[in-house]
């Protein structure tokens, strides 16, 4: 194995909002596996709004990316060396390689993907990490009962639209938040959102909020939060008497610094959220879906048939070439993708 | 009955930390029963923070109390009438009777007090409503565990003292905070709290974190919540992950408008709240005890025999005359009372 490989290191912190000059493409030689690793030919590399936190230095649940350091990401490839029993070159397997063409990885993080089951990319997305964190916020901290209201935003997201599709399943009026028209038109009309609002087309969060009203006439009974500010503080007067709030990010405020902590205010006060935790008894769960692989087999069990039969639609959006992945993860930052951002290495 | 009884009544609304001229004190006529009702003589007056959120008109989780409007409160006294079956003159009852020496109520919303079985008093207390605030939202929403770390301001008030007390029956450091070395010496020495904060010697949040951090050297794991304000900010770094934070309360921001959604940020904004649950994966729930009031037997059976074997300590404040109660209910709002505040009516 003479061959180089390409991978993506972190050249140095941003301040907001990443620039392209924040990432650098390295060249090596393609490692060795050890007693117990593989070497993997990456294939498809994900794009998460997580990432946005580790290229920070703010304490998080999560160790930072140092700088100069490989960008972290999981991505899914095909074994072409193992040392690793249980391993055989040309399986594919999905872990956490990071923003590379070829990454070296112990077995004990690997999971076998069968292409043949579902085109490999569905395990970066609807049937793996962001699908399990709609799943799991959902059904485990949402509690979804038939006939209540649930409020999502990112809706064609992979996170937002495996939530108000699990919802809608489950009989709930689902009430997604996109930017921009076309992805509300793709939140109703290809994954069944009984209504999607276009955030780009309110100036204020007061406007926002007589849009979701609008919409959510029954008051909001689940608020799945994943972007924070202005739709955070839209919708918090909405929330029913003992609402539940999973929370598992806040990408509003990603760019912000500190994972959102220095974000502005943006007209919700501190004050004002705790006292509406308060007065309307709302449970409110922060979550890492890694602190929750466990429930992927019962994950995949109930939502991979749905796939199968189109009850849950897929919506992806590749990037051809690894260089490209600092612009593509750039525009997911600003909501410039739509569907599942993926990176295709090979 | 044609003596006469007194009233207190909310003569007008508060502008941040209510004033003598927001209360005025009426003289009625004794009221008739009716069909199905009672009229009571008060003995004693429960002063508790929520009533402060009653004398606004923002939206809260209960009506508001009207202009003119009698102040509302938990009471106990002896019928002295009655044409409700199964409620005889001379027996002793809790209800909403309000501020004033006497009402009339209807035998739904009463509950009968044993004289003999416990001093009246505690069933507005220990025994009473913020026994059971402290009791149910430690144990079912903090889910306390052994070895753990509690934390709970207000520690010498009636929901303090028994959170901290229960918590330390059941295995936990418990670190109270108090305003006042003389609160402090009574949390650690009466109540058995491990440690006690004095807030009052801190200025800064960032000083009083110091202090509690040195006193829950392992983190926080519960943070009981019934004060907001600069101990909130104090507490939330020091927040565990998978901590757990109900909140009753946030008397600390209640003088400042719309039971505190009007407060100034002092240092803690909203994205970093929210993010701090998000990255500590934190439980965060709202409640009153109202919609708990079934758990009254479970609580008063755990709890009864801990007081009569002394291992749960009681502490009344009793103020003298219903014509005091609104300084009584003033000096409570700034932490002036030392214990349950009680005004004792006959």
């Amino acid at each position: 194995m003479s061959e180089t490989m390409k991978q993506i290191v972190l050249a140095s912190r941003p301040d907001g909002a990443p620039k392209p000059e924040n990432f650098r493409l390295e060249e090596h030689p393609v490692p060795q596996p050890a007693d117990g690793e593989v070497v993997v030919r990456v294939h498809y590399l994900s794009l998460d709004p997580y990432m946005r936190g580790r290229m920070d230095d703010a304490k998080s649940y999560a160790a930072n990316i140092p700088v100069d350091g490989k960008m972290e990401g999981g991505s899914v490839g095909e074994i072409i060396a193992s040392k690793a029993k249980g391993f055989e070159v040309g399986e594919f397997v999905m872990g956490g390689f990071g923003w590379a063409t070829h990454a070296v990885a112990s077995a004990q993080g690997l999971a076998k993907v069968d292409p043949d089951a579902a085109p490999i990319t569905y395990s970066l997305g609807v049937l793996g990490m962001p699908g399990l964190t709609g799943w799991y916020g959902l059904t485990e901290l949402g509690k979804p009962k038939e006939g209540e209201t649930l409020v999502v935003a990112a809706a064609t997201g992979p996170v937002g639209s495996m939530v108000g599709q699990i919802a809608k399943s489950k009989g709930l009026r689902t009430v997604g938040i996109a930017g921009g028209a076309a992805k509300c038109k793709m939140a109703v009309e290809h994954f069944g959102f009984d209504a999607c609002i276009d955030h780009h087309a309110y100036d204020t969060a007061a406007e926002l909020r007589a849009a979701i009203k609008e919409a959510a006439p029954k008051g909001i009974d689940i608020y799945f939060e994943n972007v924070g500010g202005k739709v955070l503080e839209a919708v918090m007067p909405l929330m029913n008497q003992f609402g539940r709030i999973p929370i598992c990010g806040m990408i509003a405020w990603y760019n912000e610094g500190g994972l959102g902590a220095n974000a502005k205010e943006q007209g919700i006060t501190a004050p004002k959220l705790w006292r509406t935790i308060l007065v309307n008894f709302l449970s409110v769960n922060g979550f890492i879906i890694s602190n929750h692989w466990n429930r992927m087999p019962d994950f995949q069990k109930e939502v991979g048939p749905m796939i199968a039969d189109g009850s849950v639609k897929v919506q992806e959006d590749i990037t051809e070439g690894l260089e490209n992945a600092p612009e593509a993860f750039i525009k997911l930052l600003t909501g410039g993708n739509i569907g599942k951002a993926i990176v295709k290495v090979i």
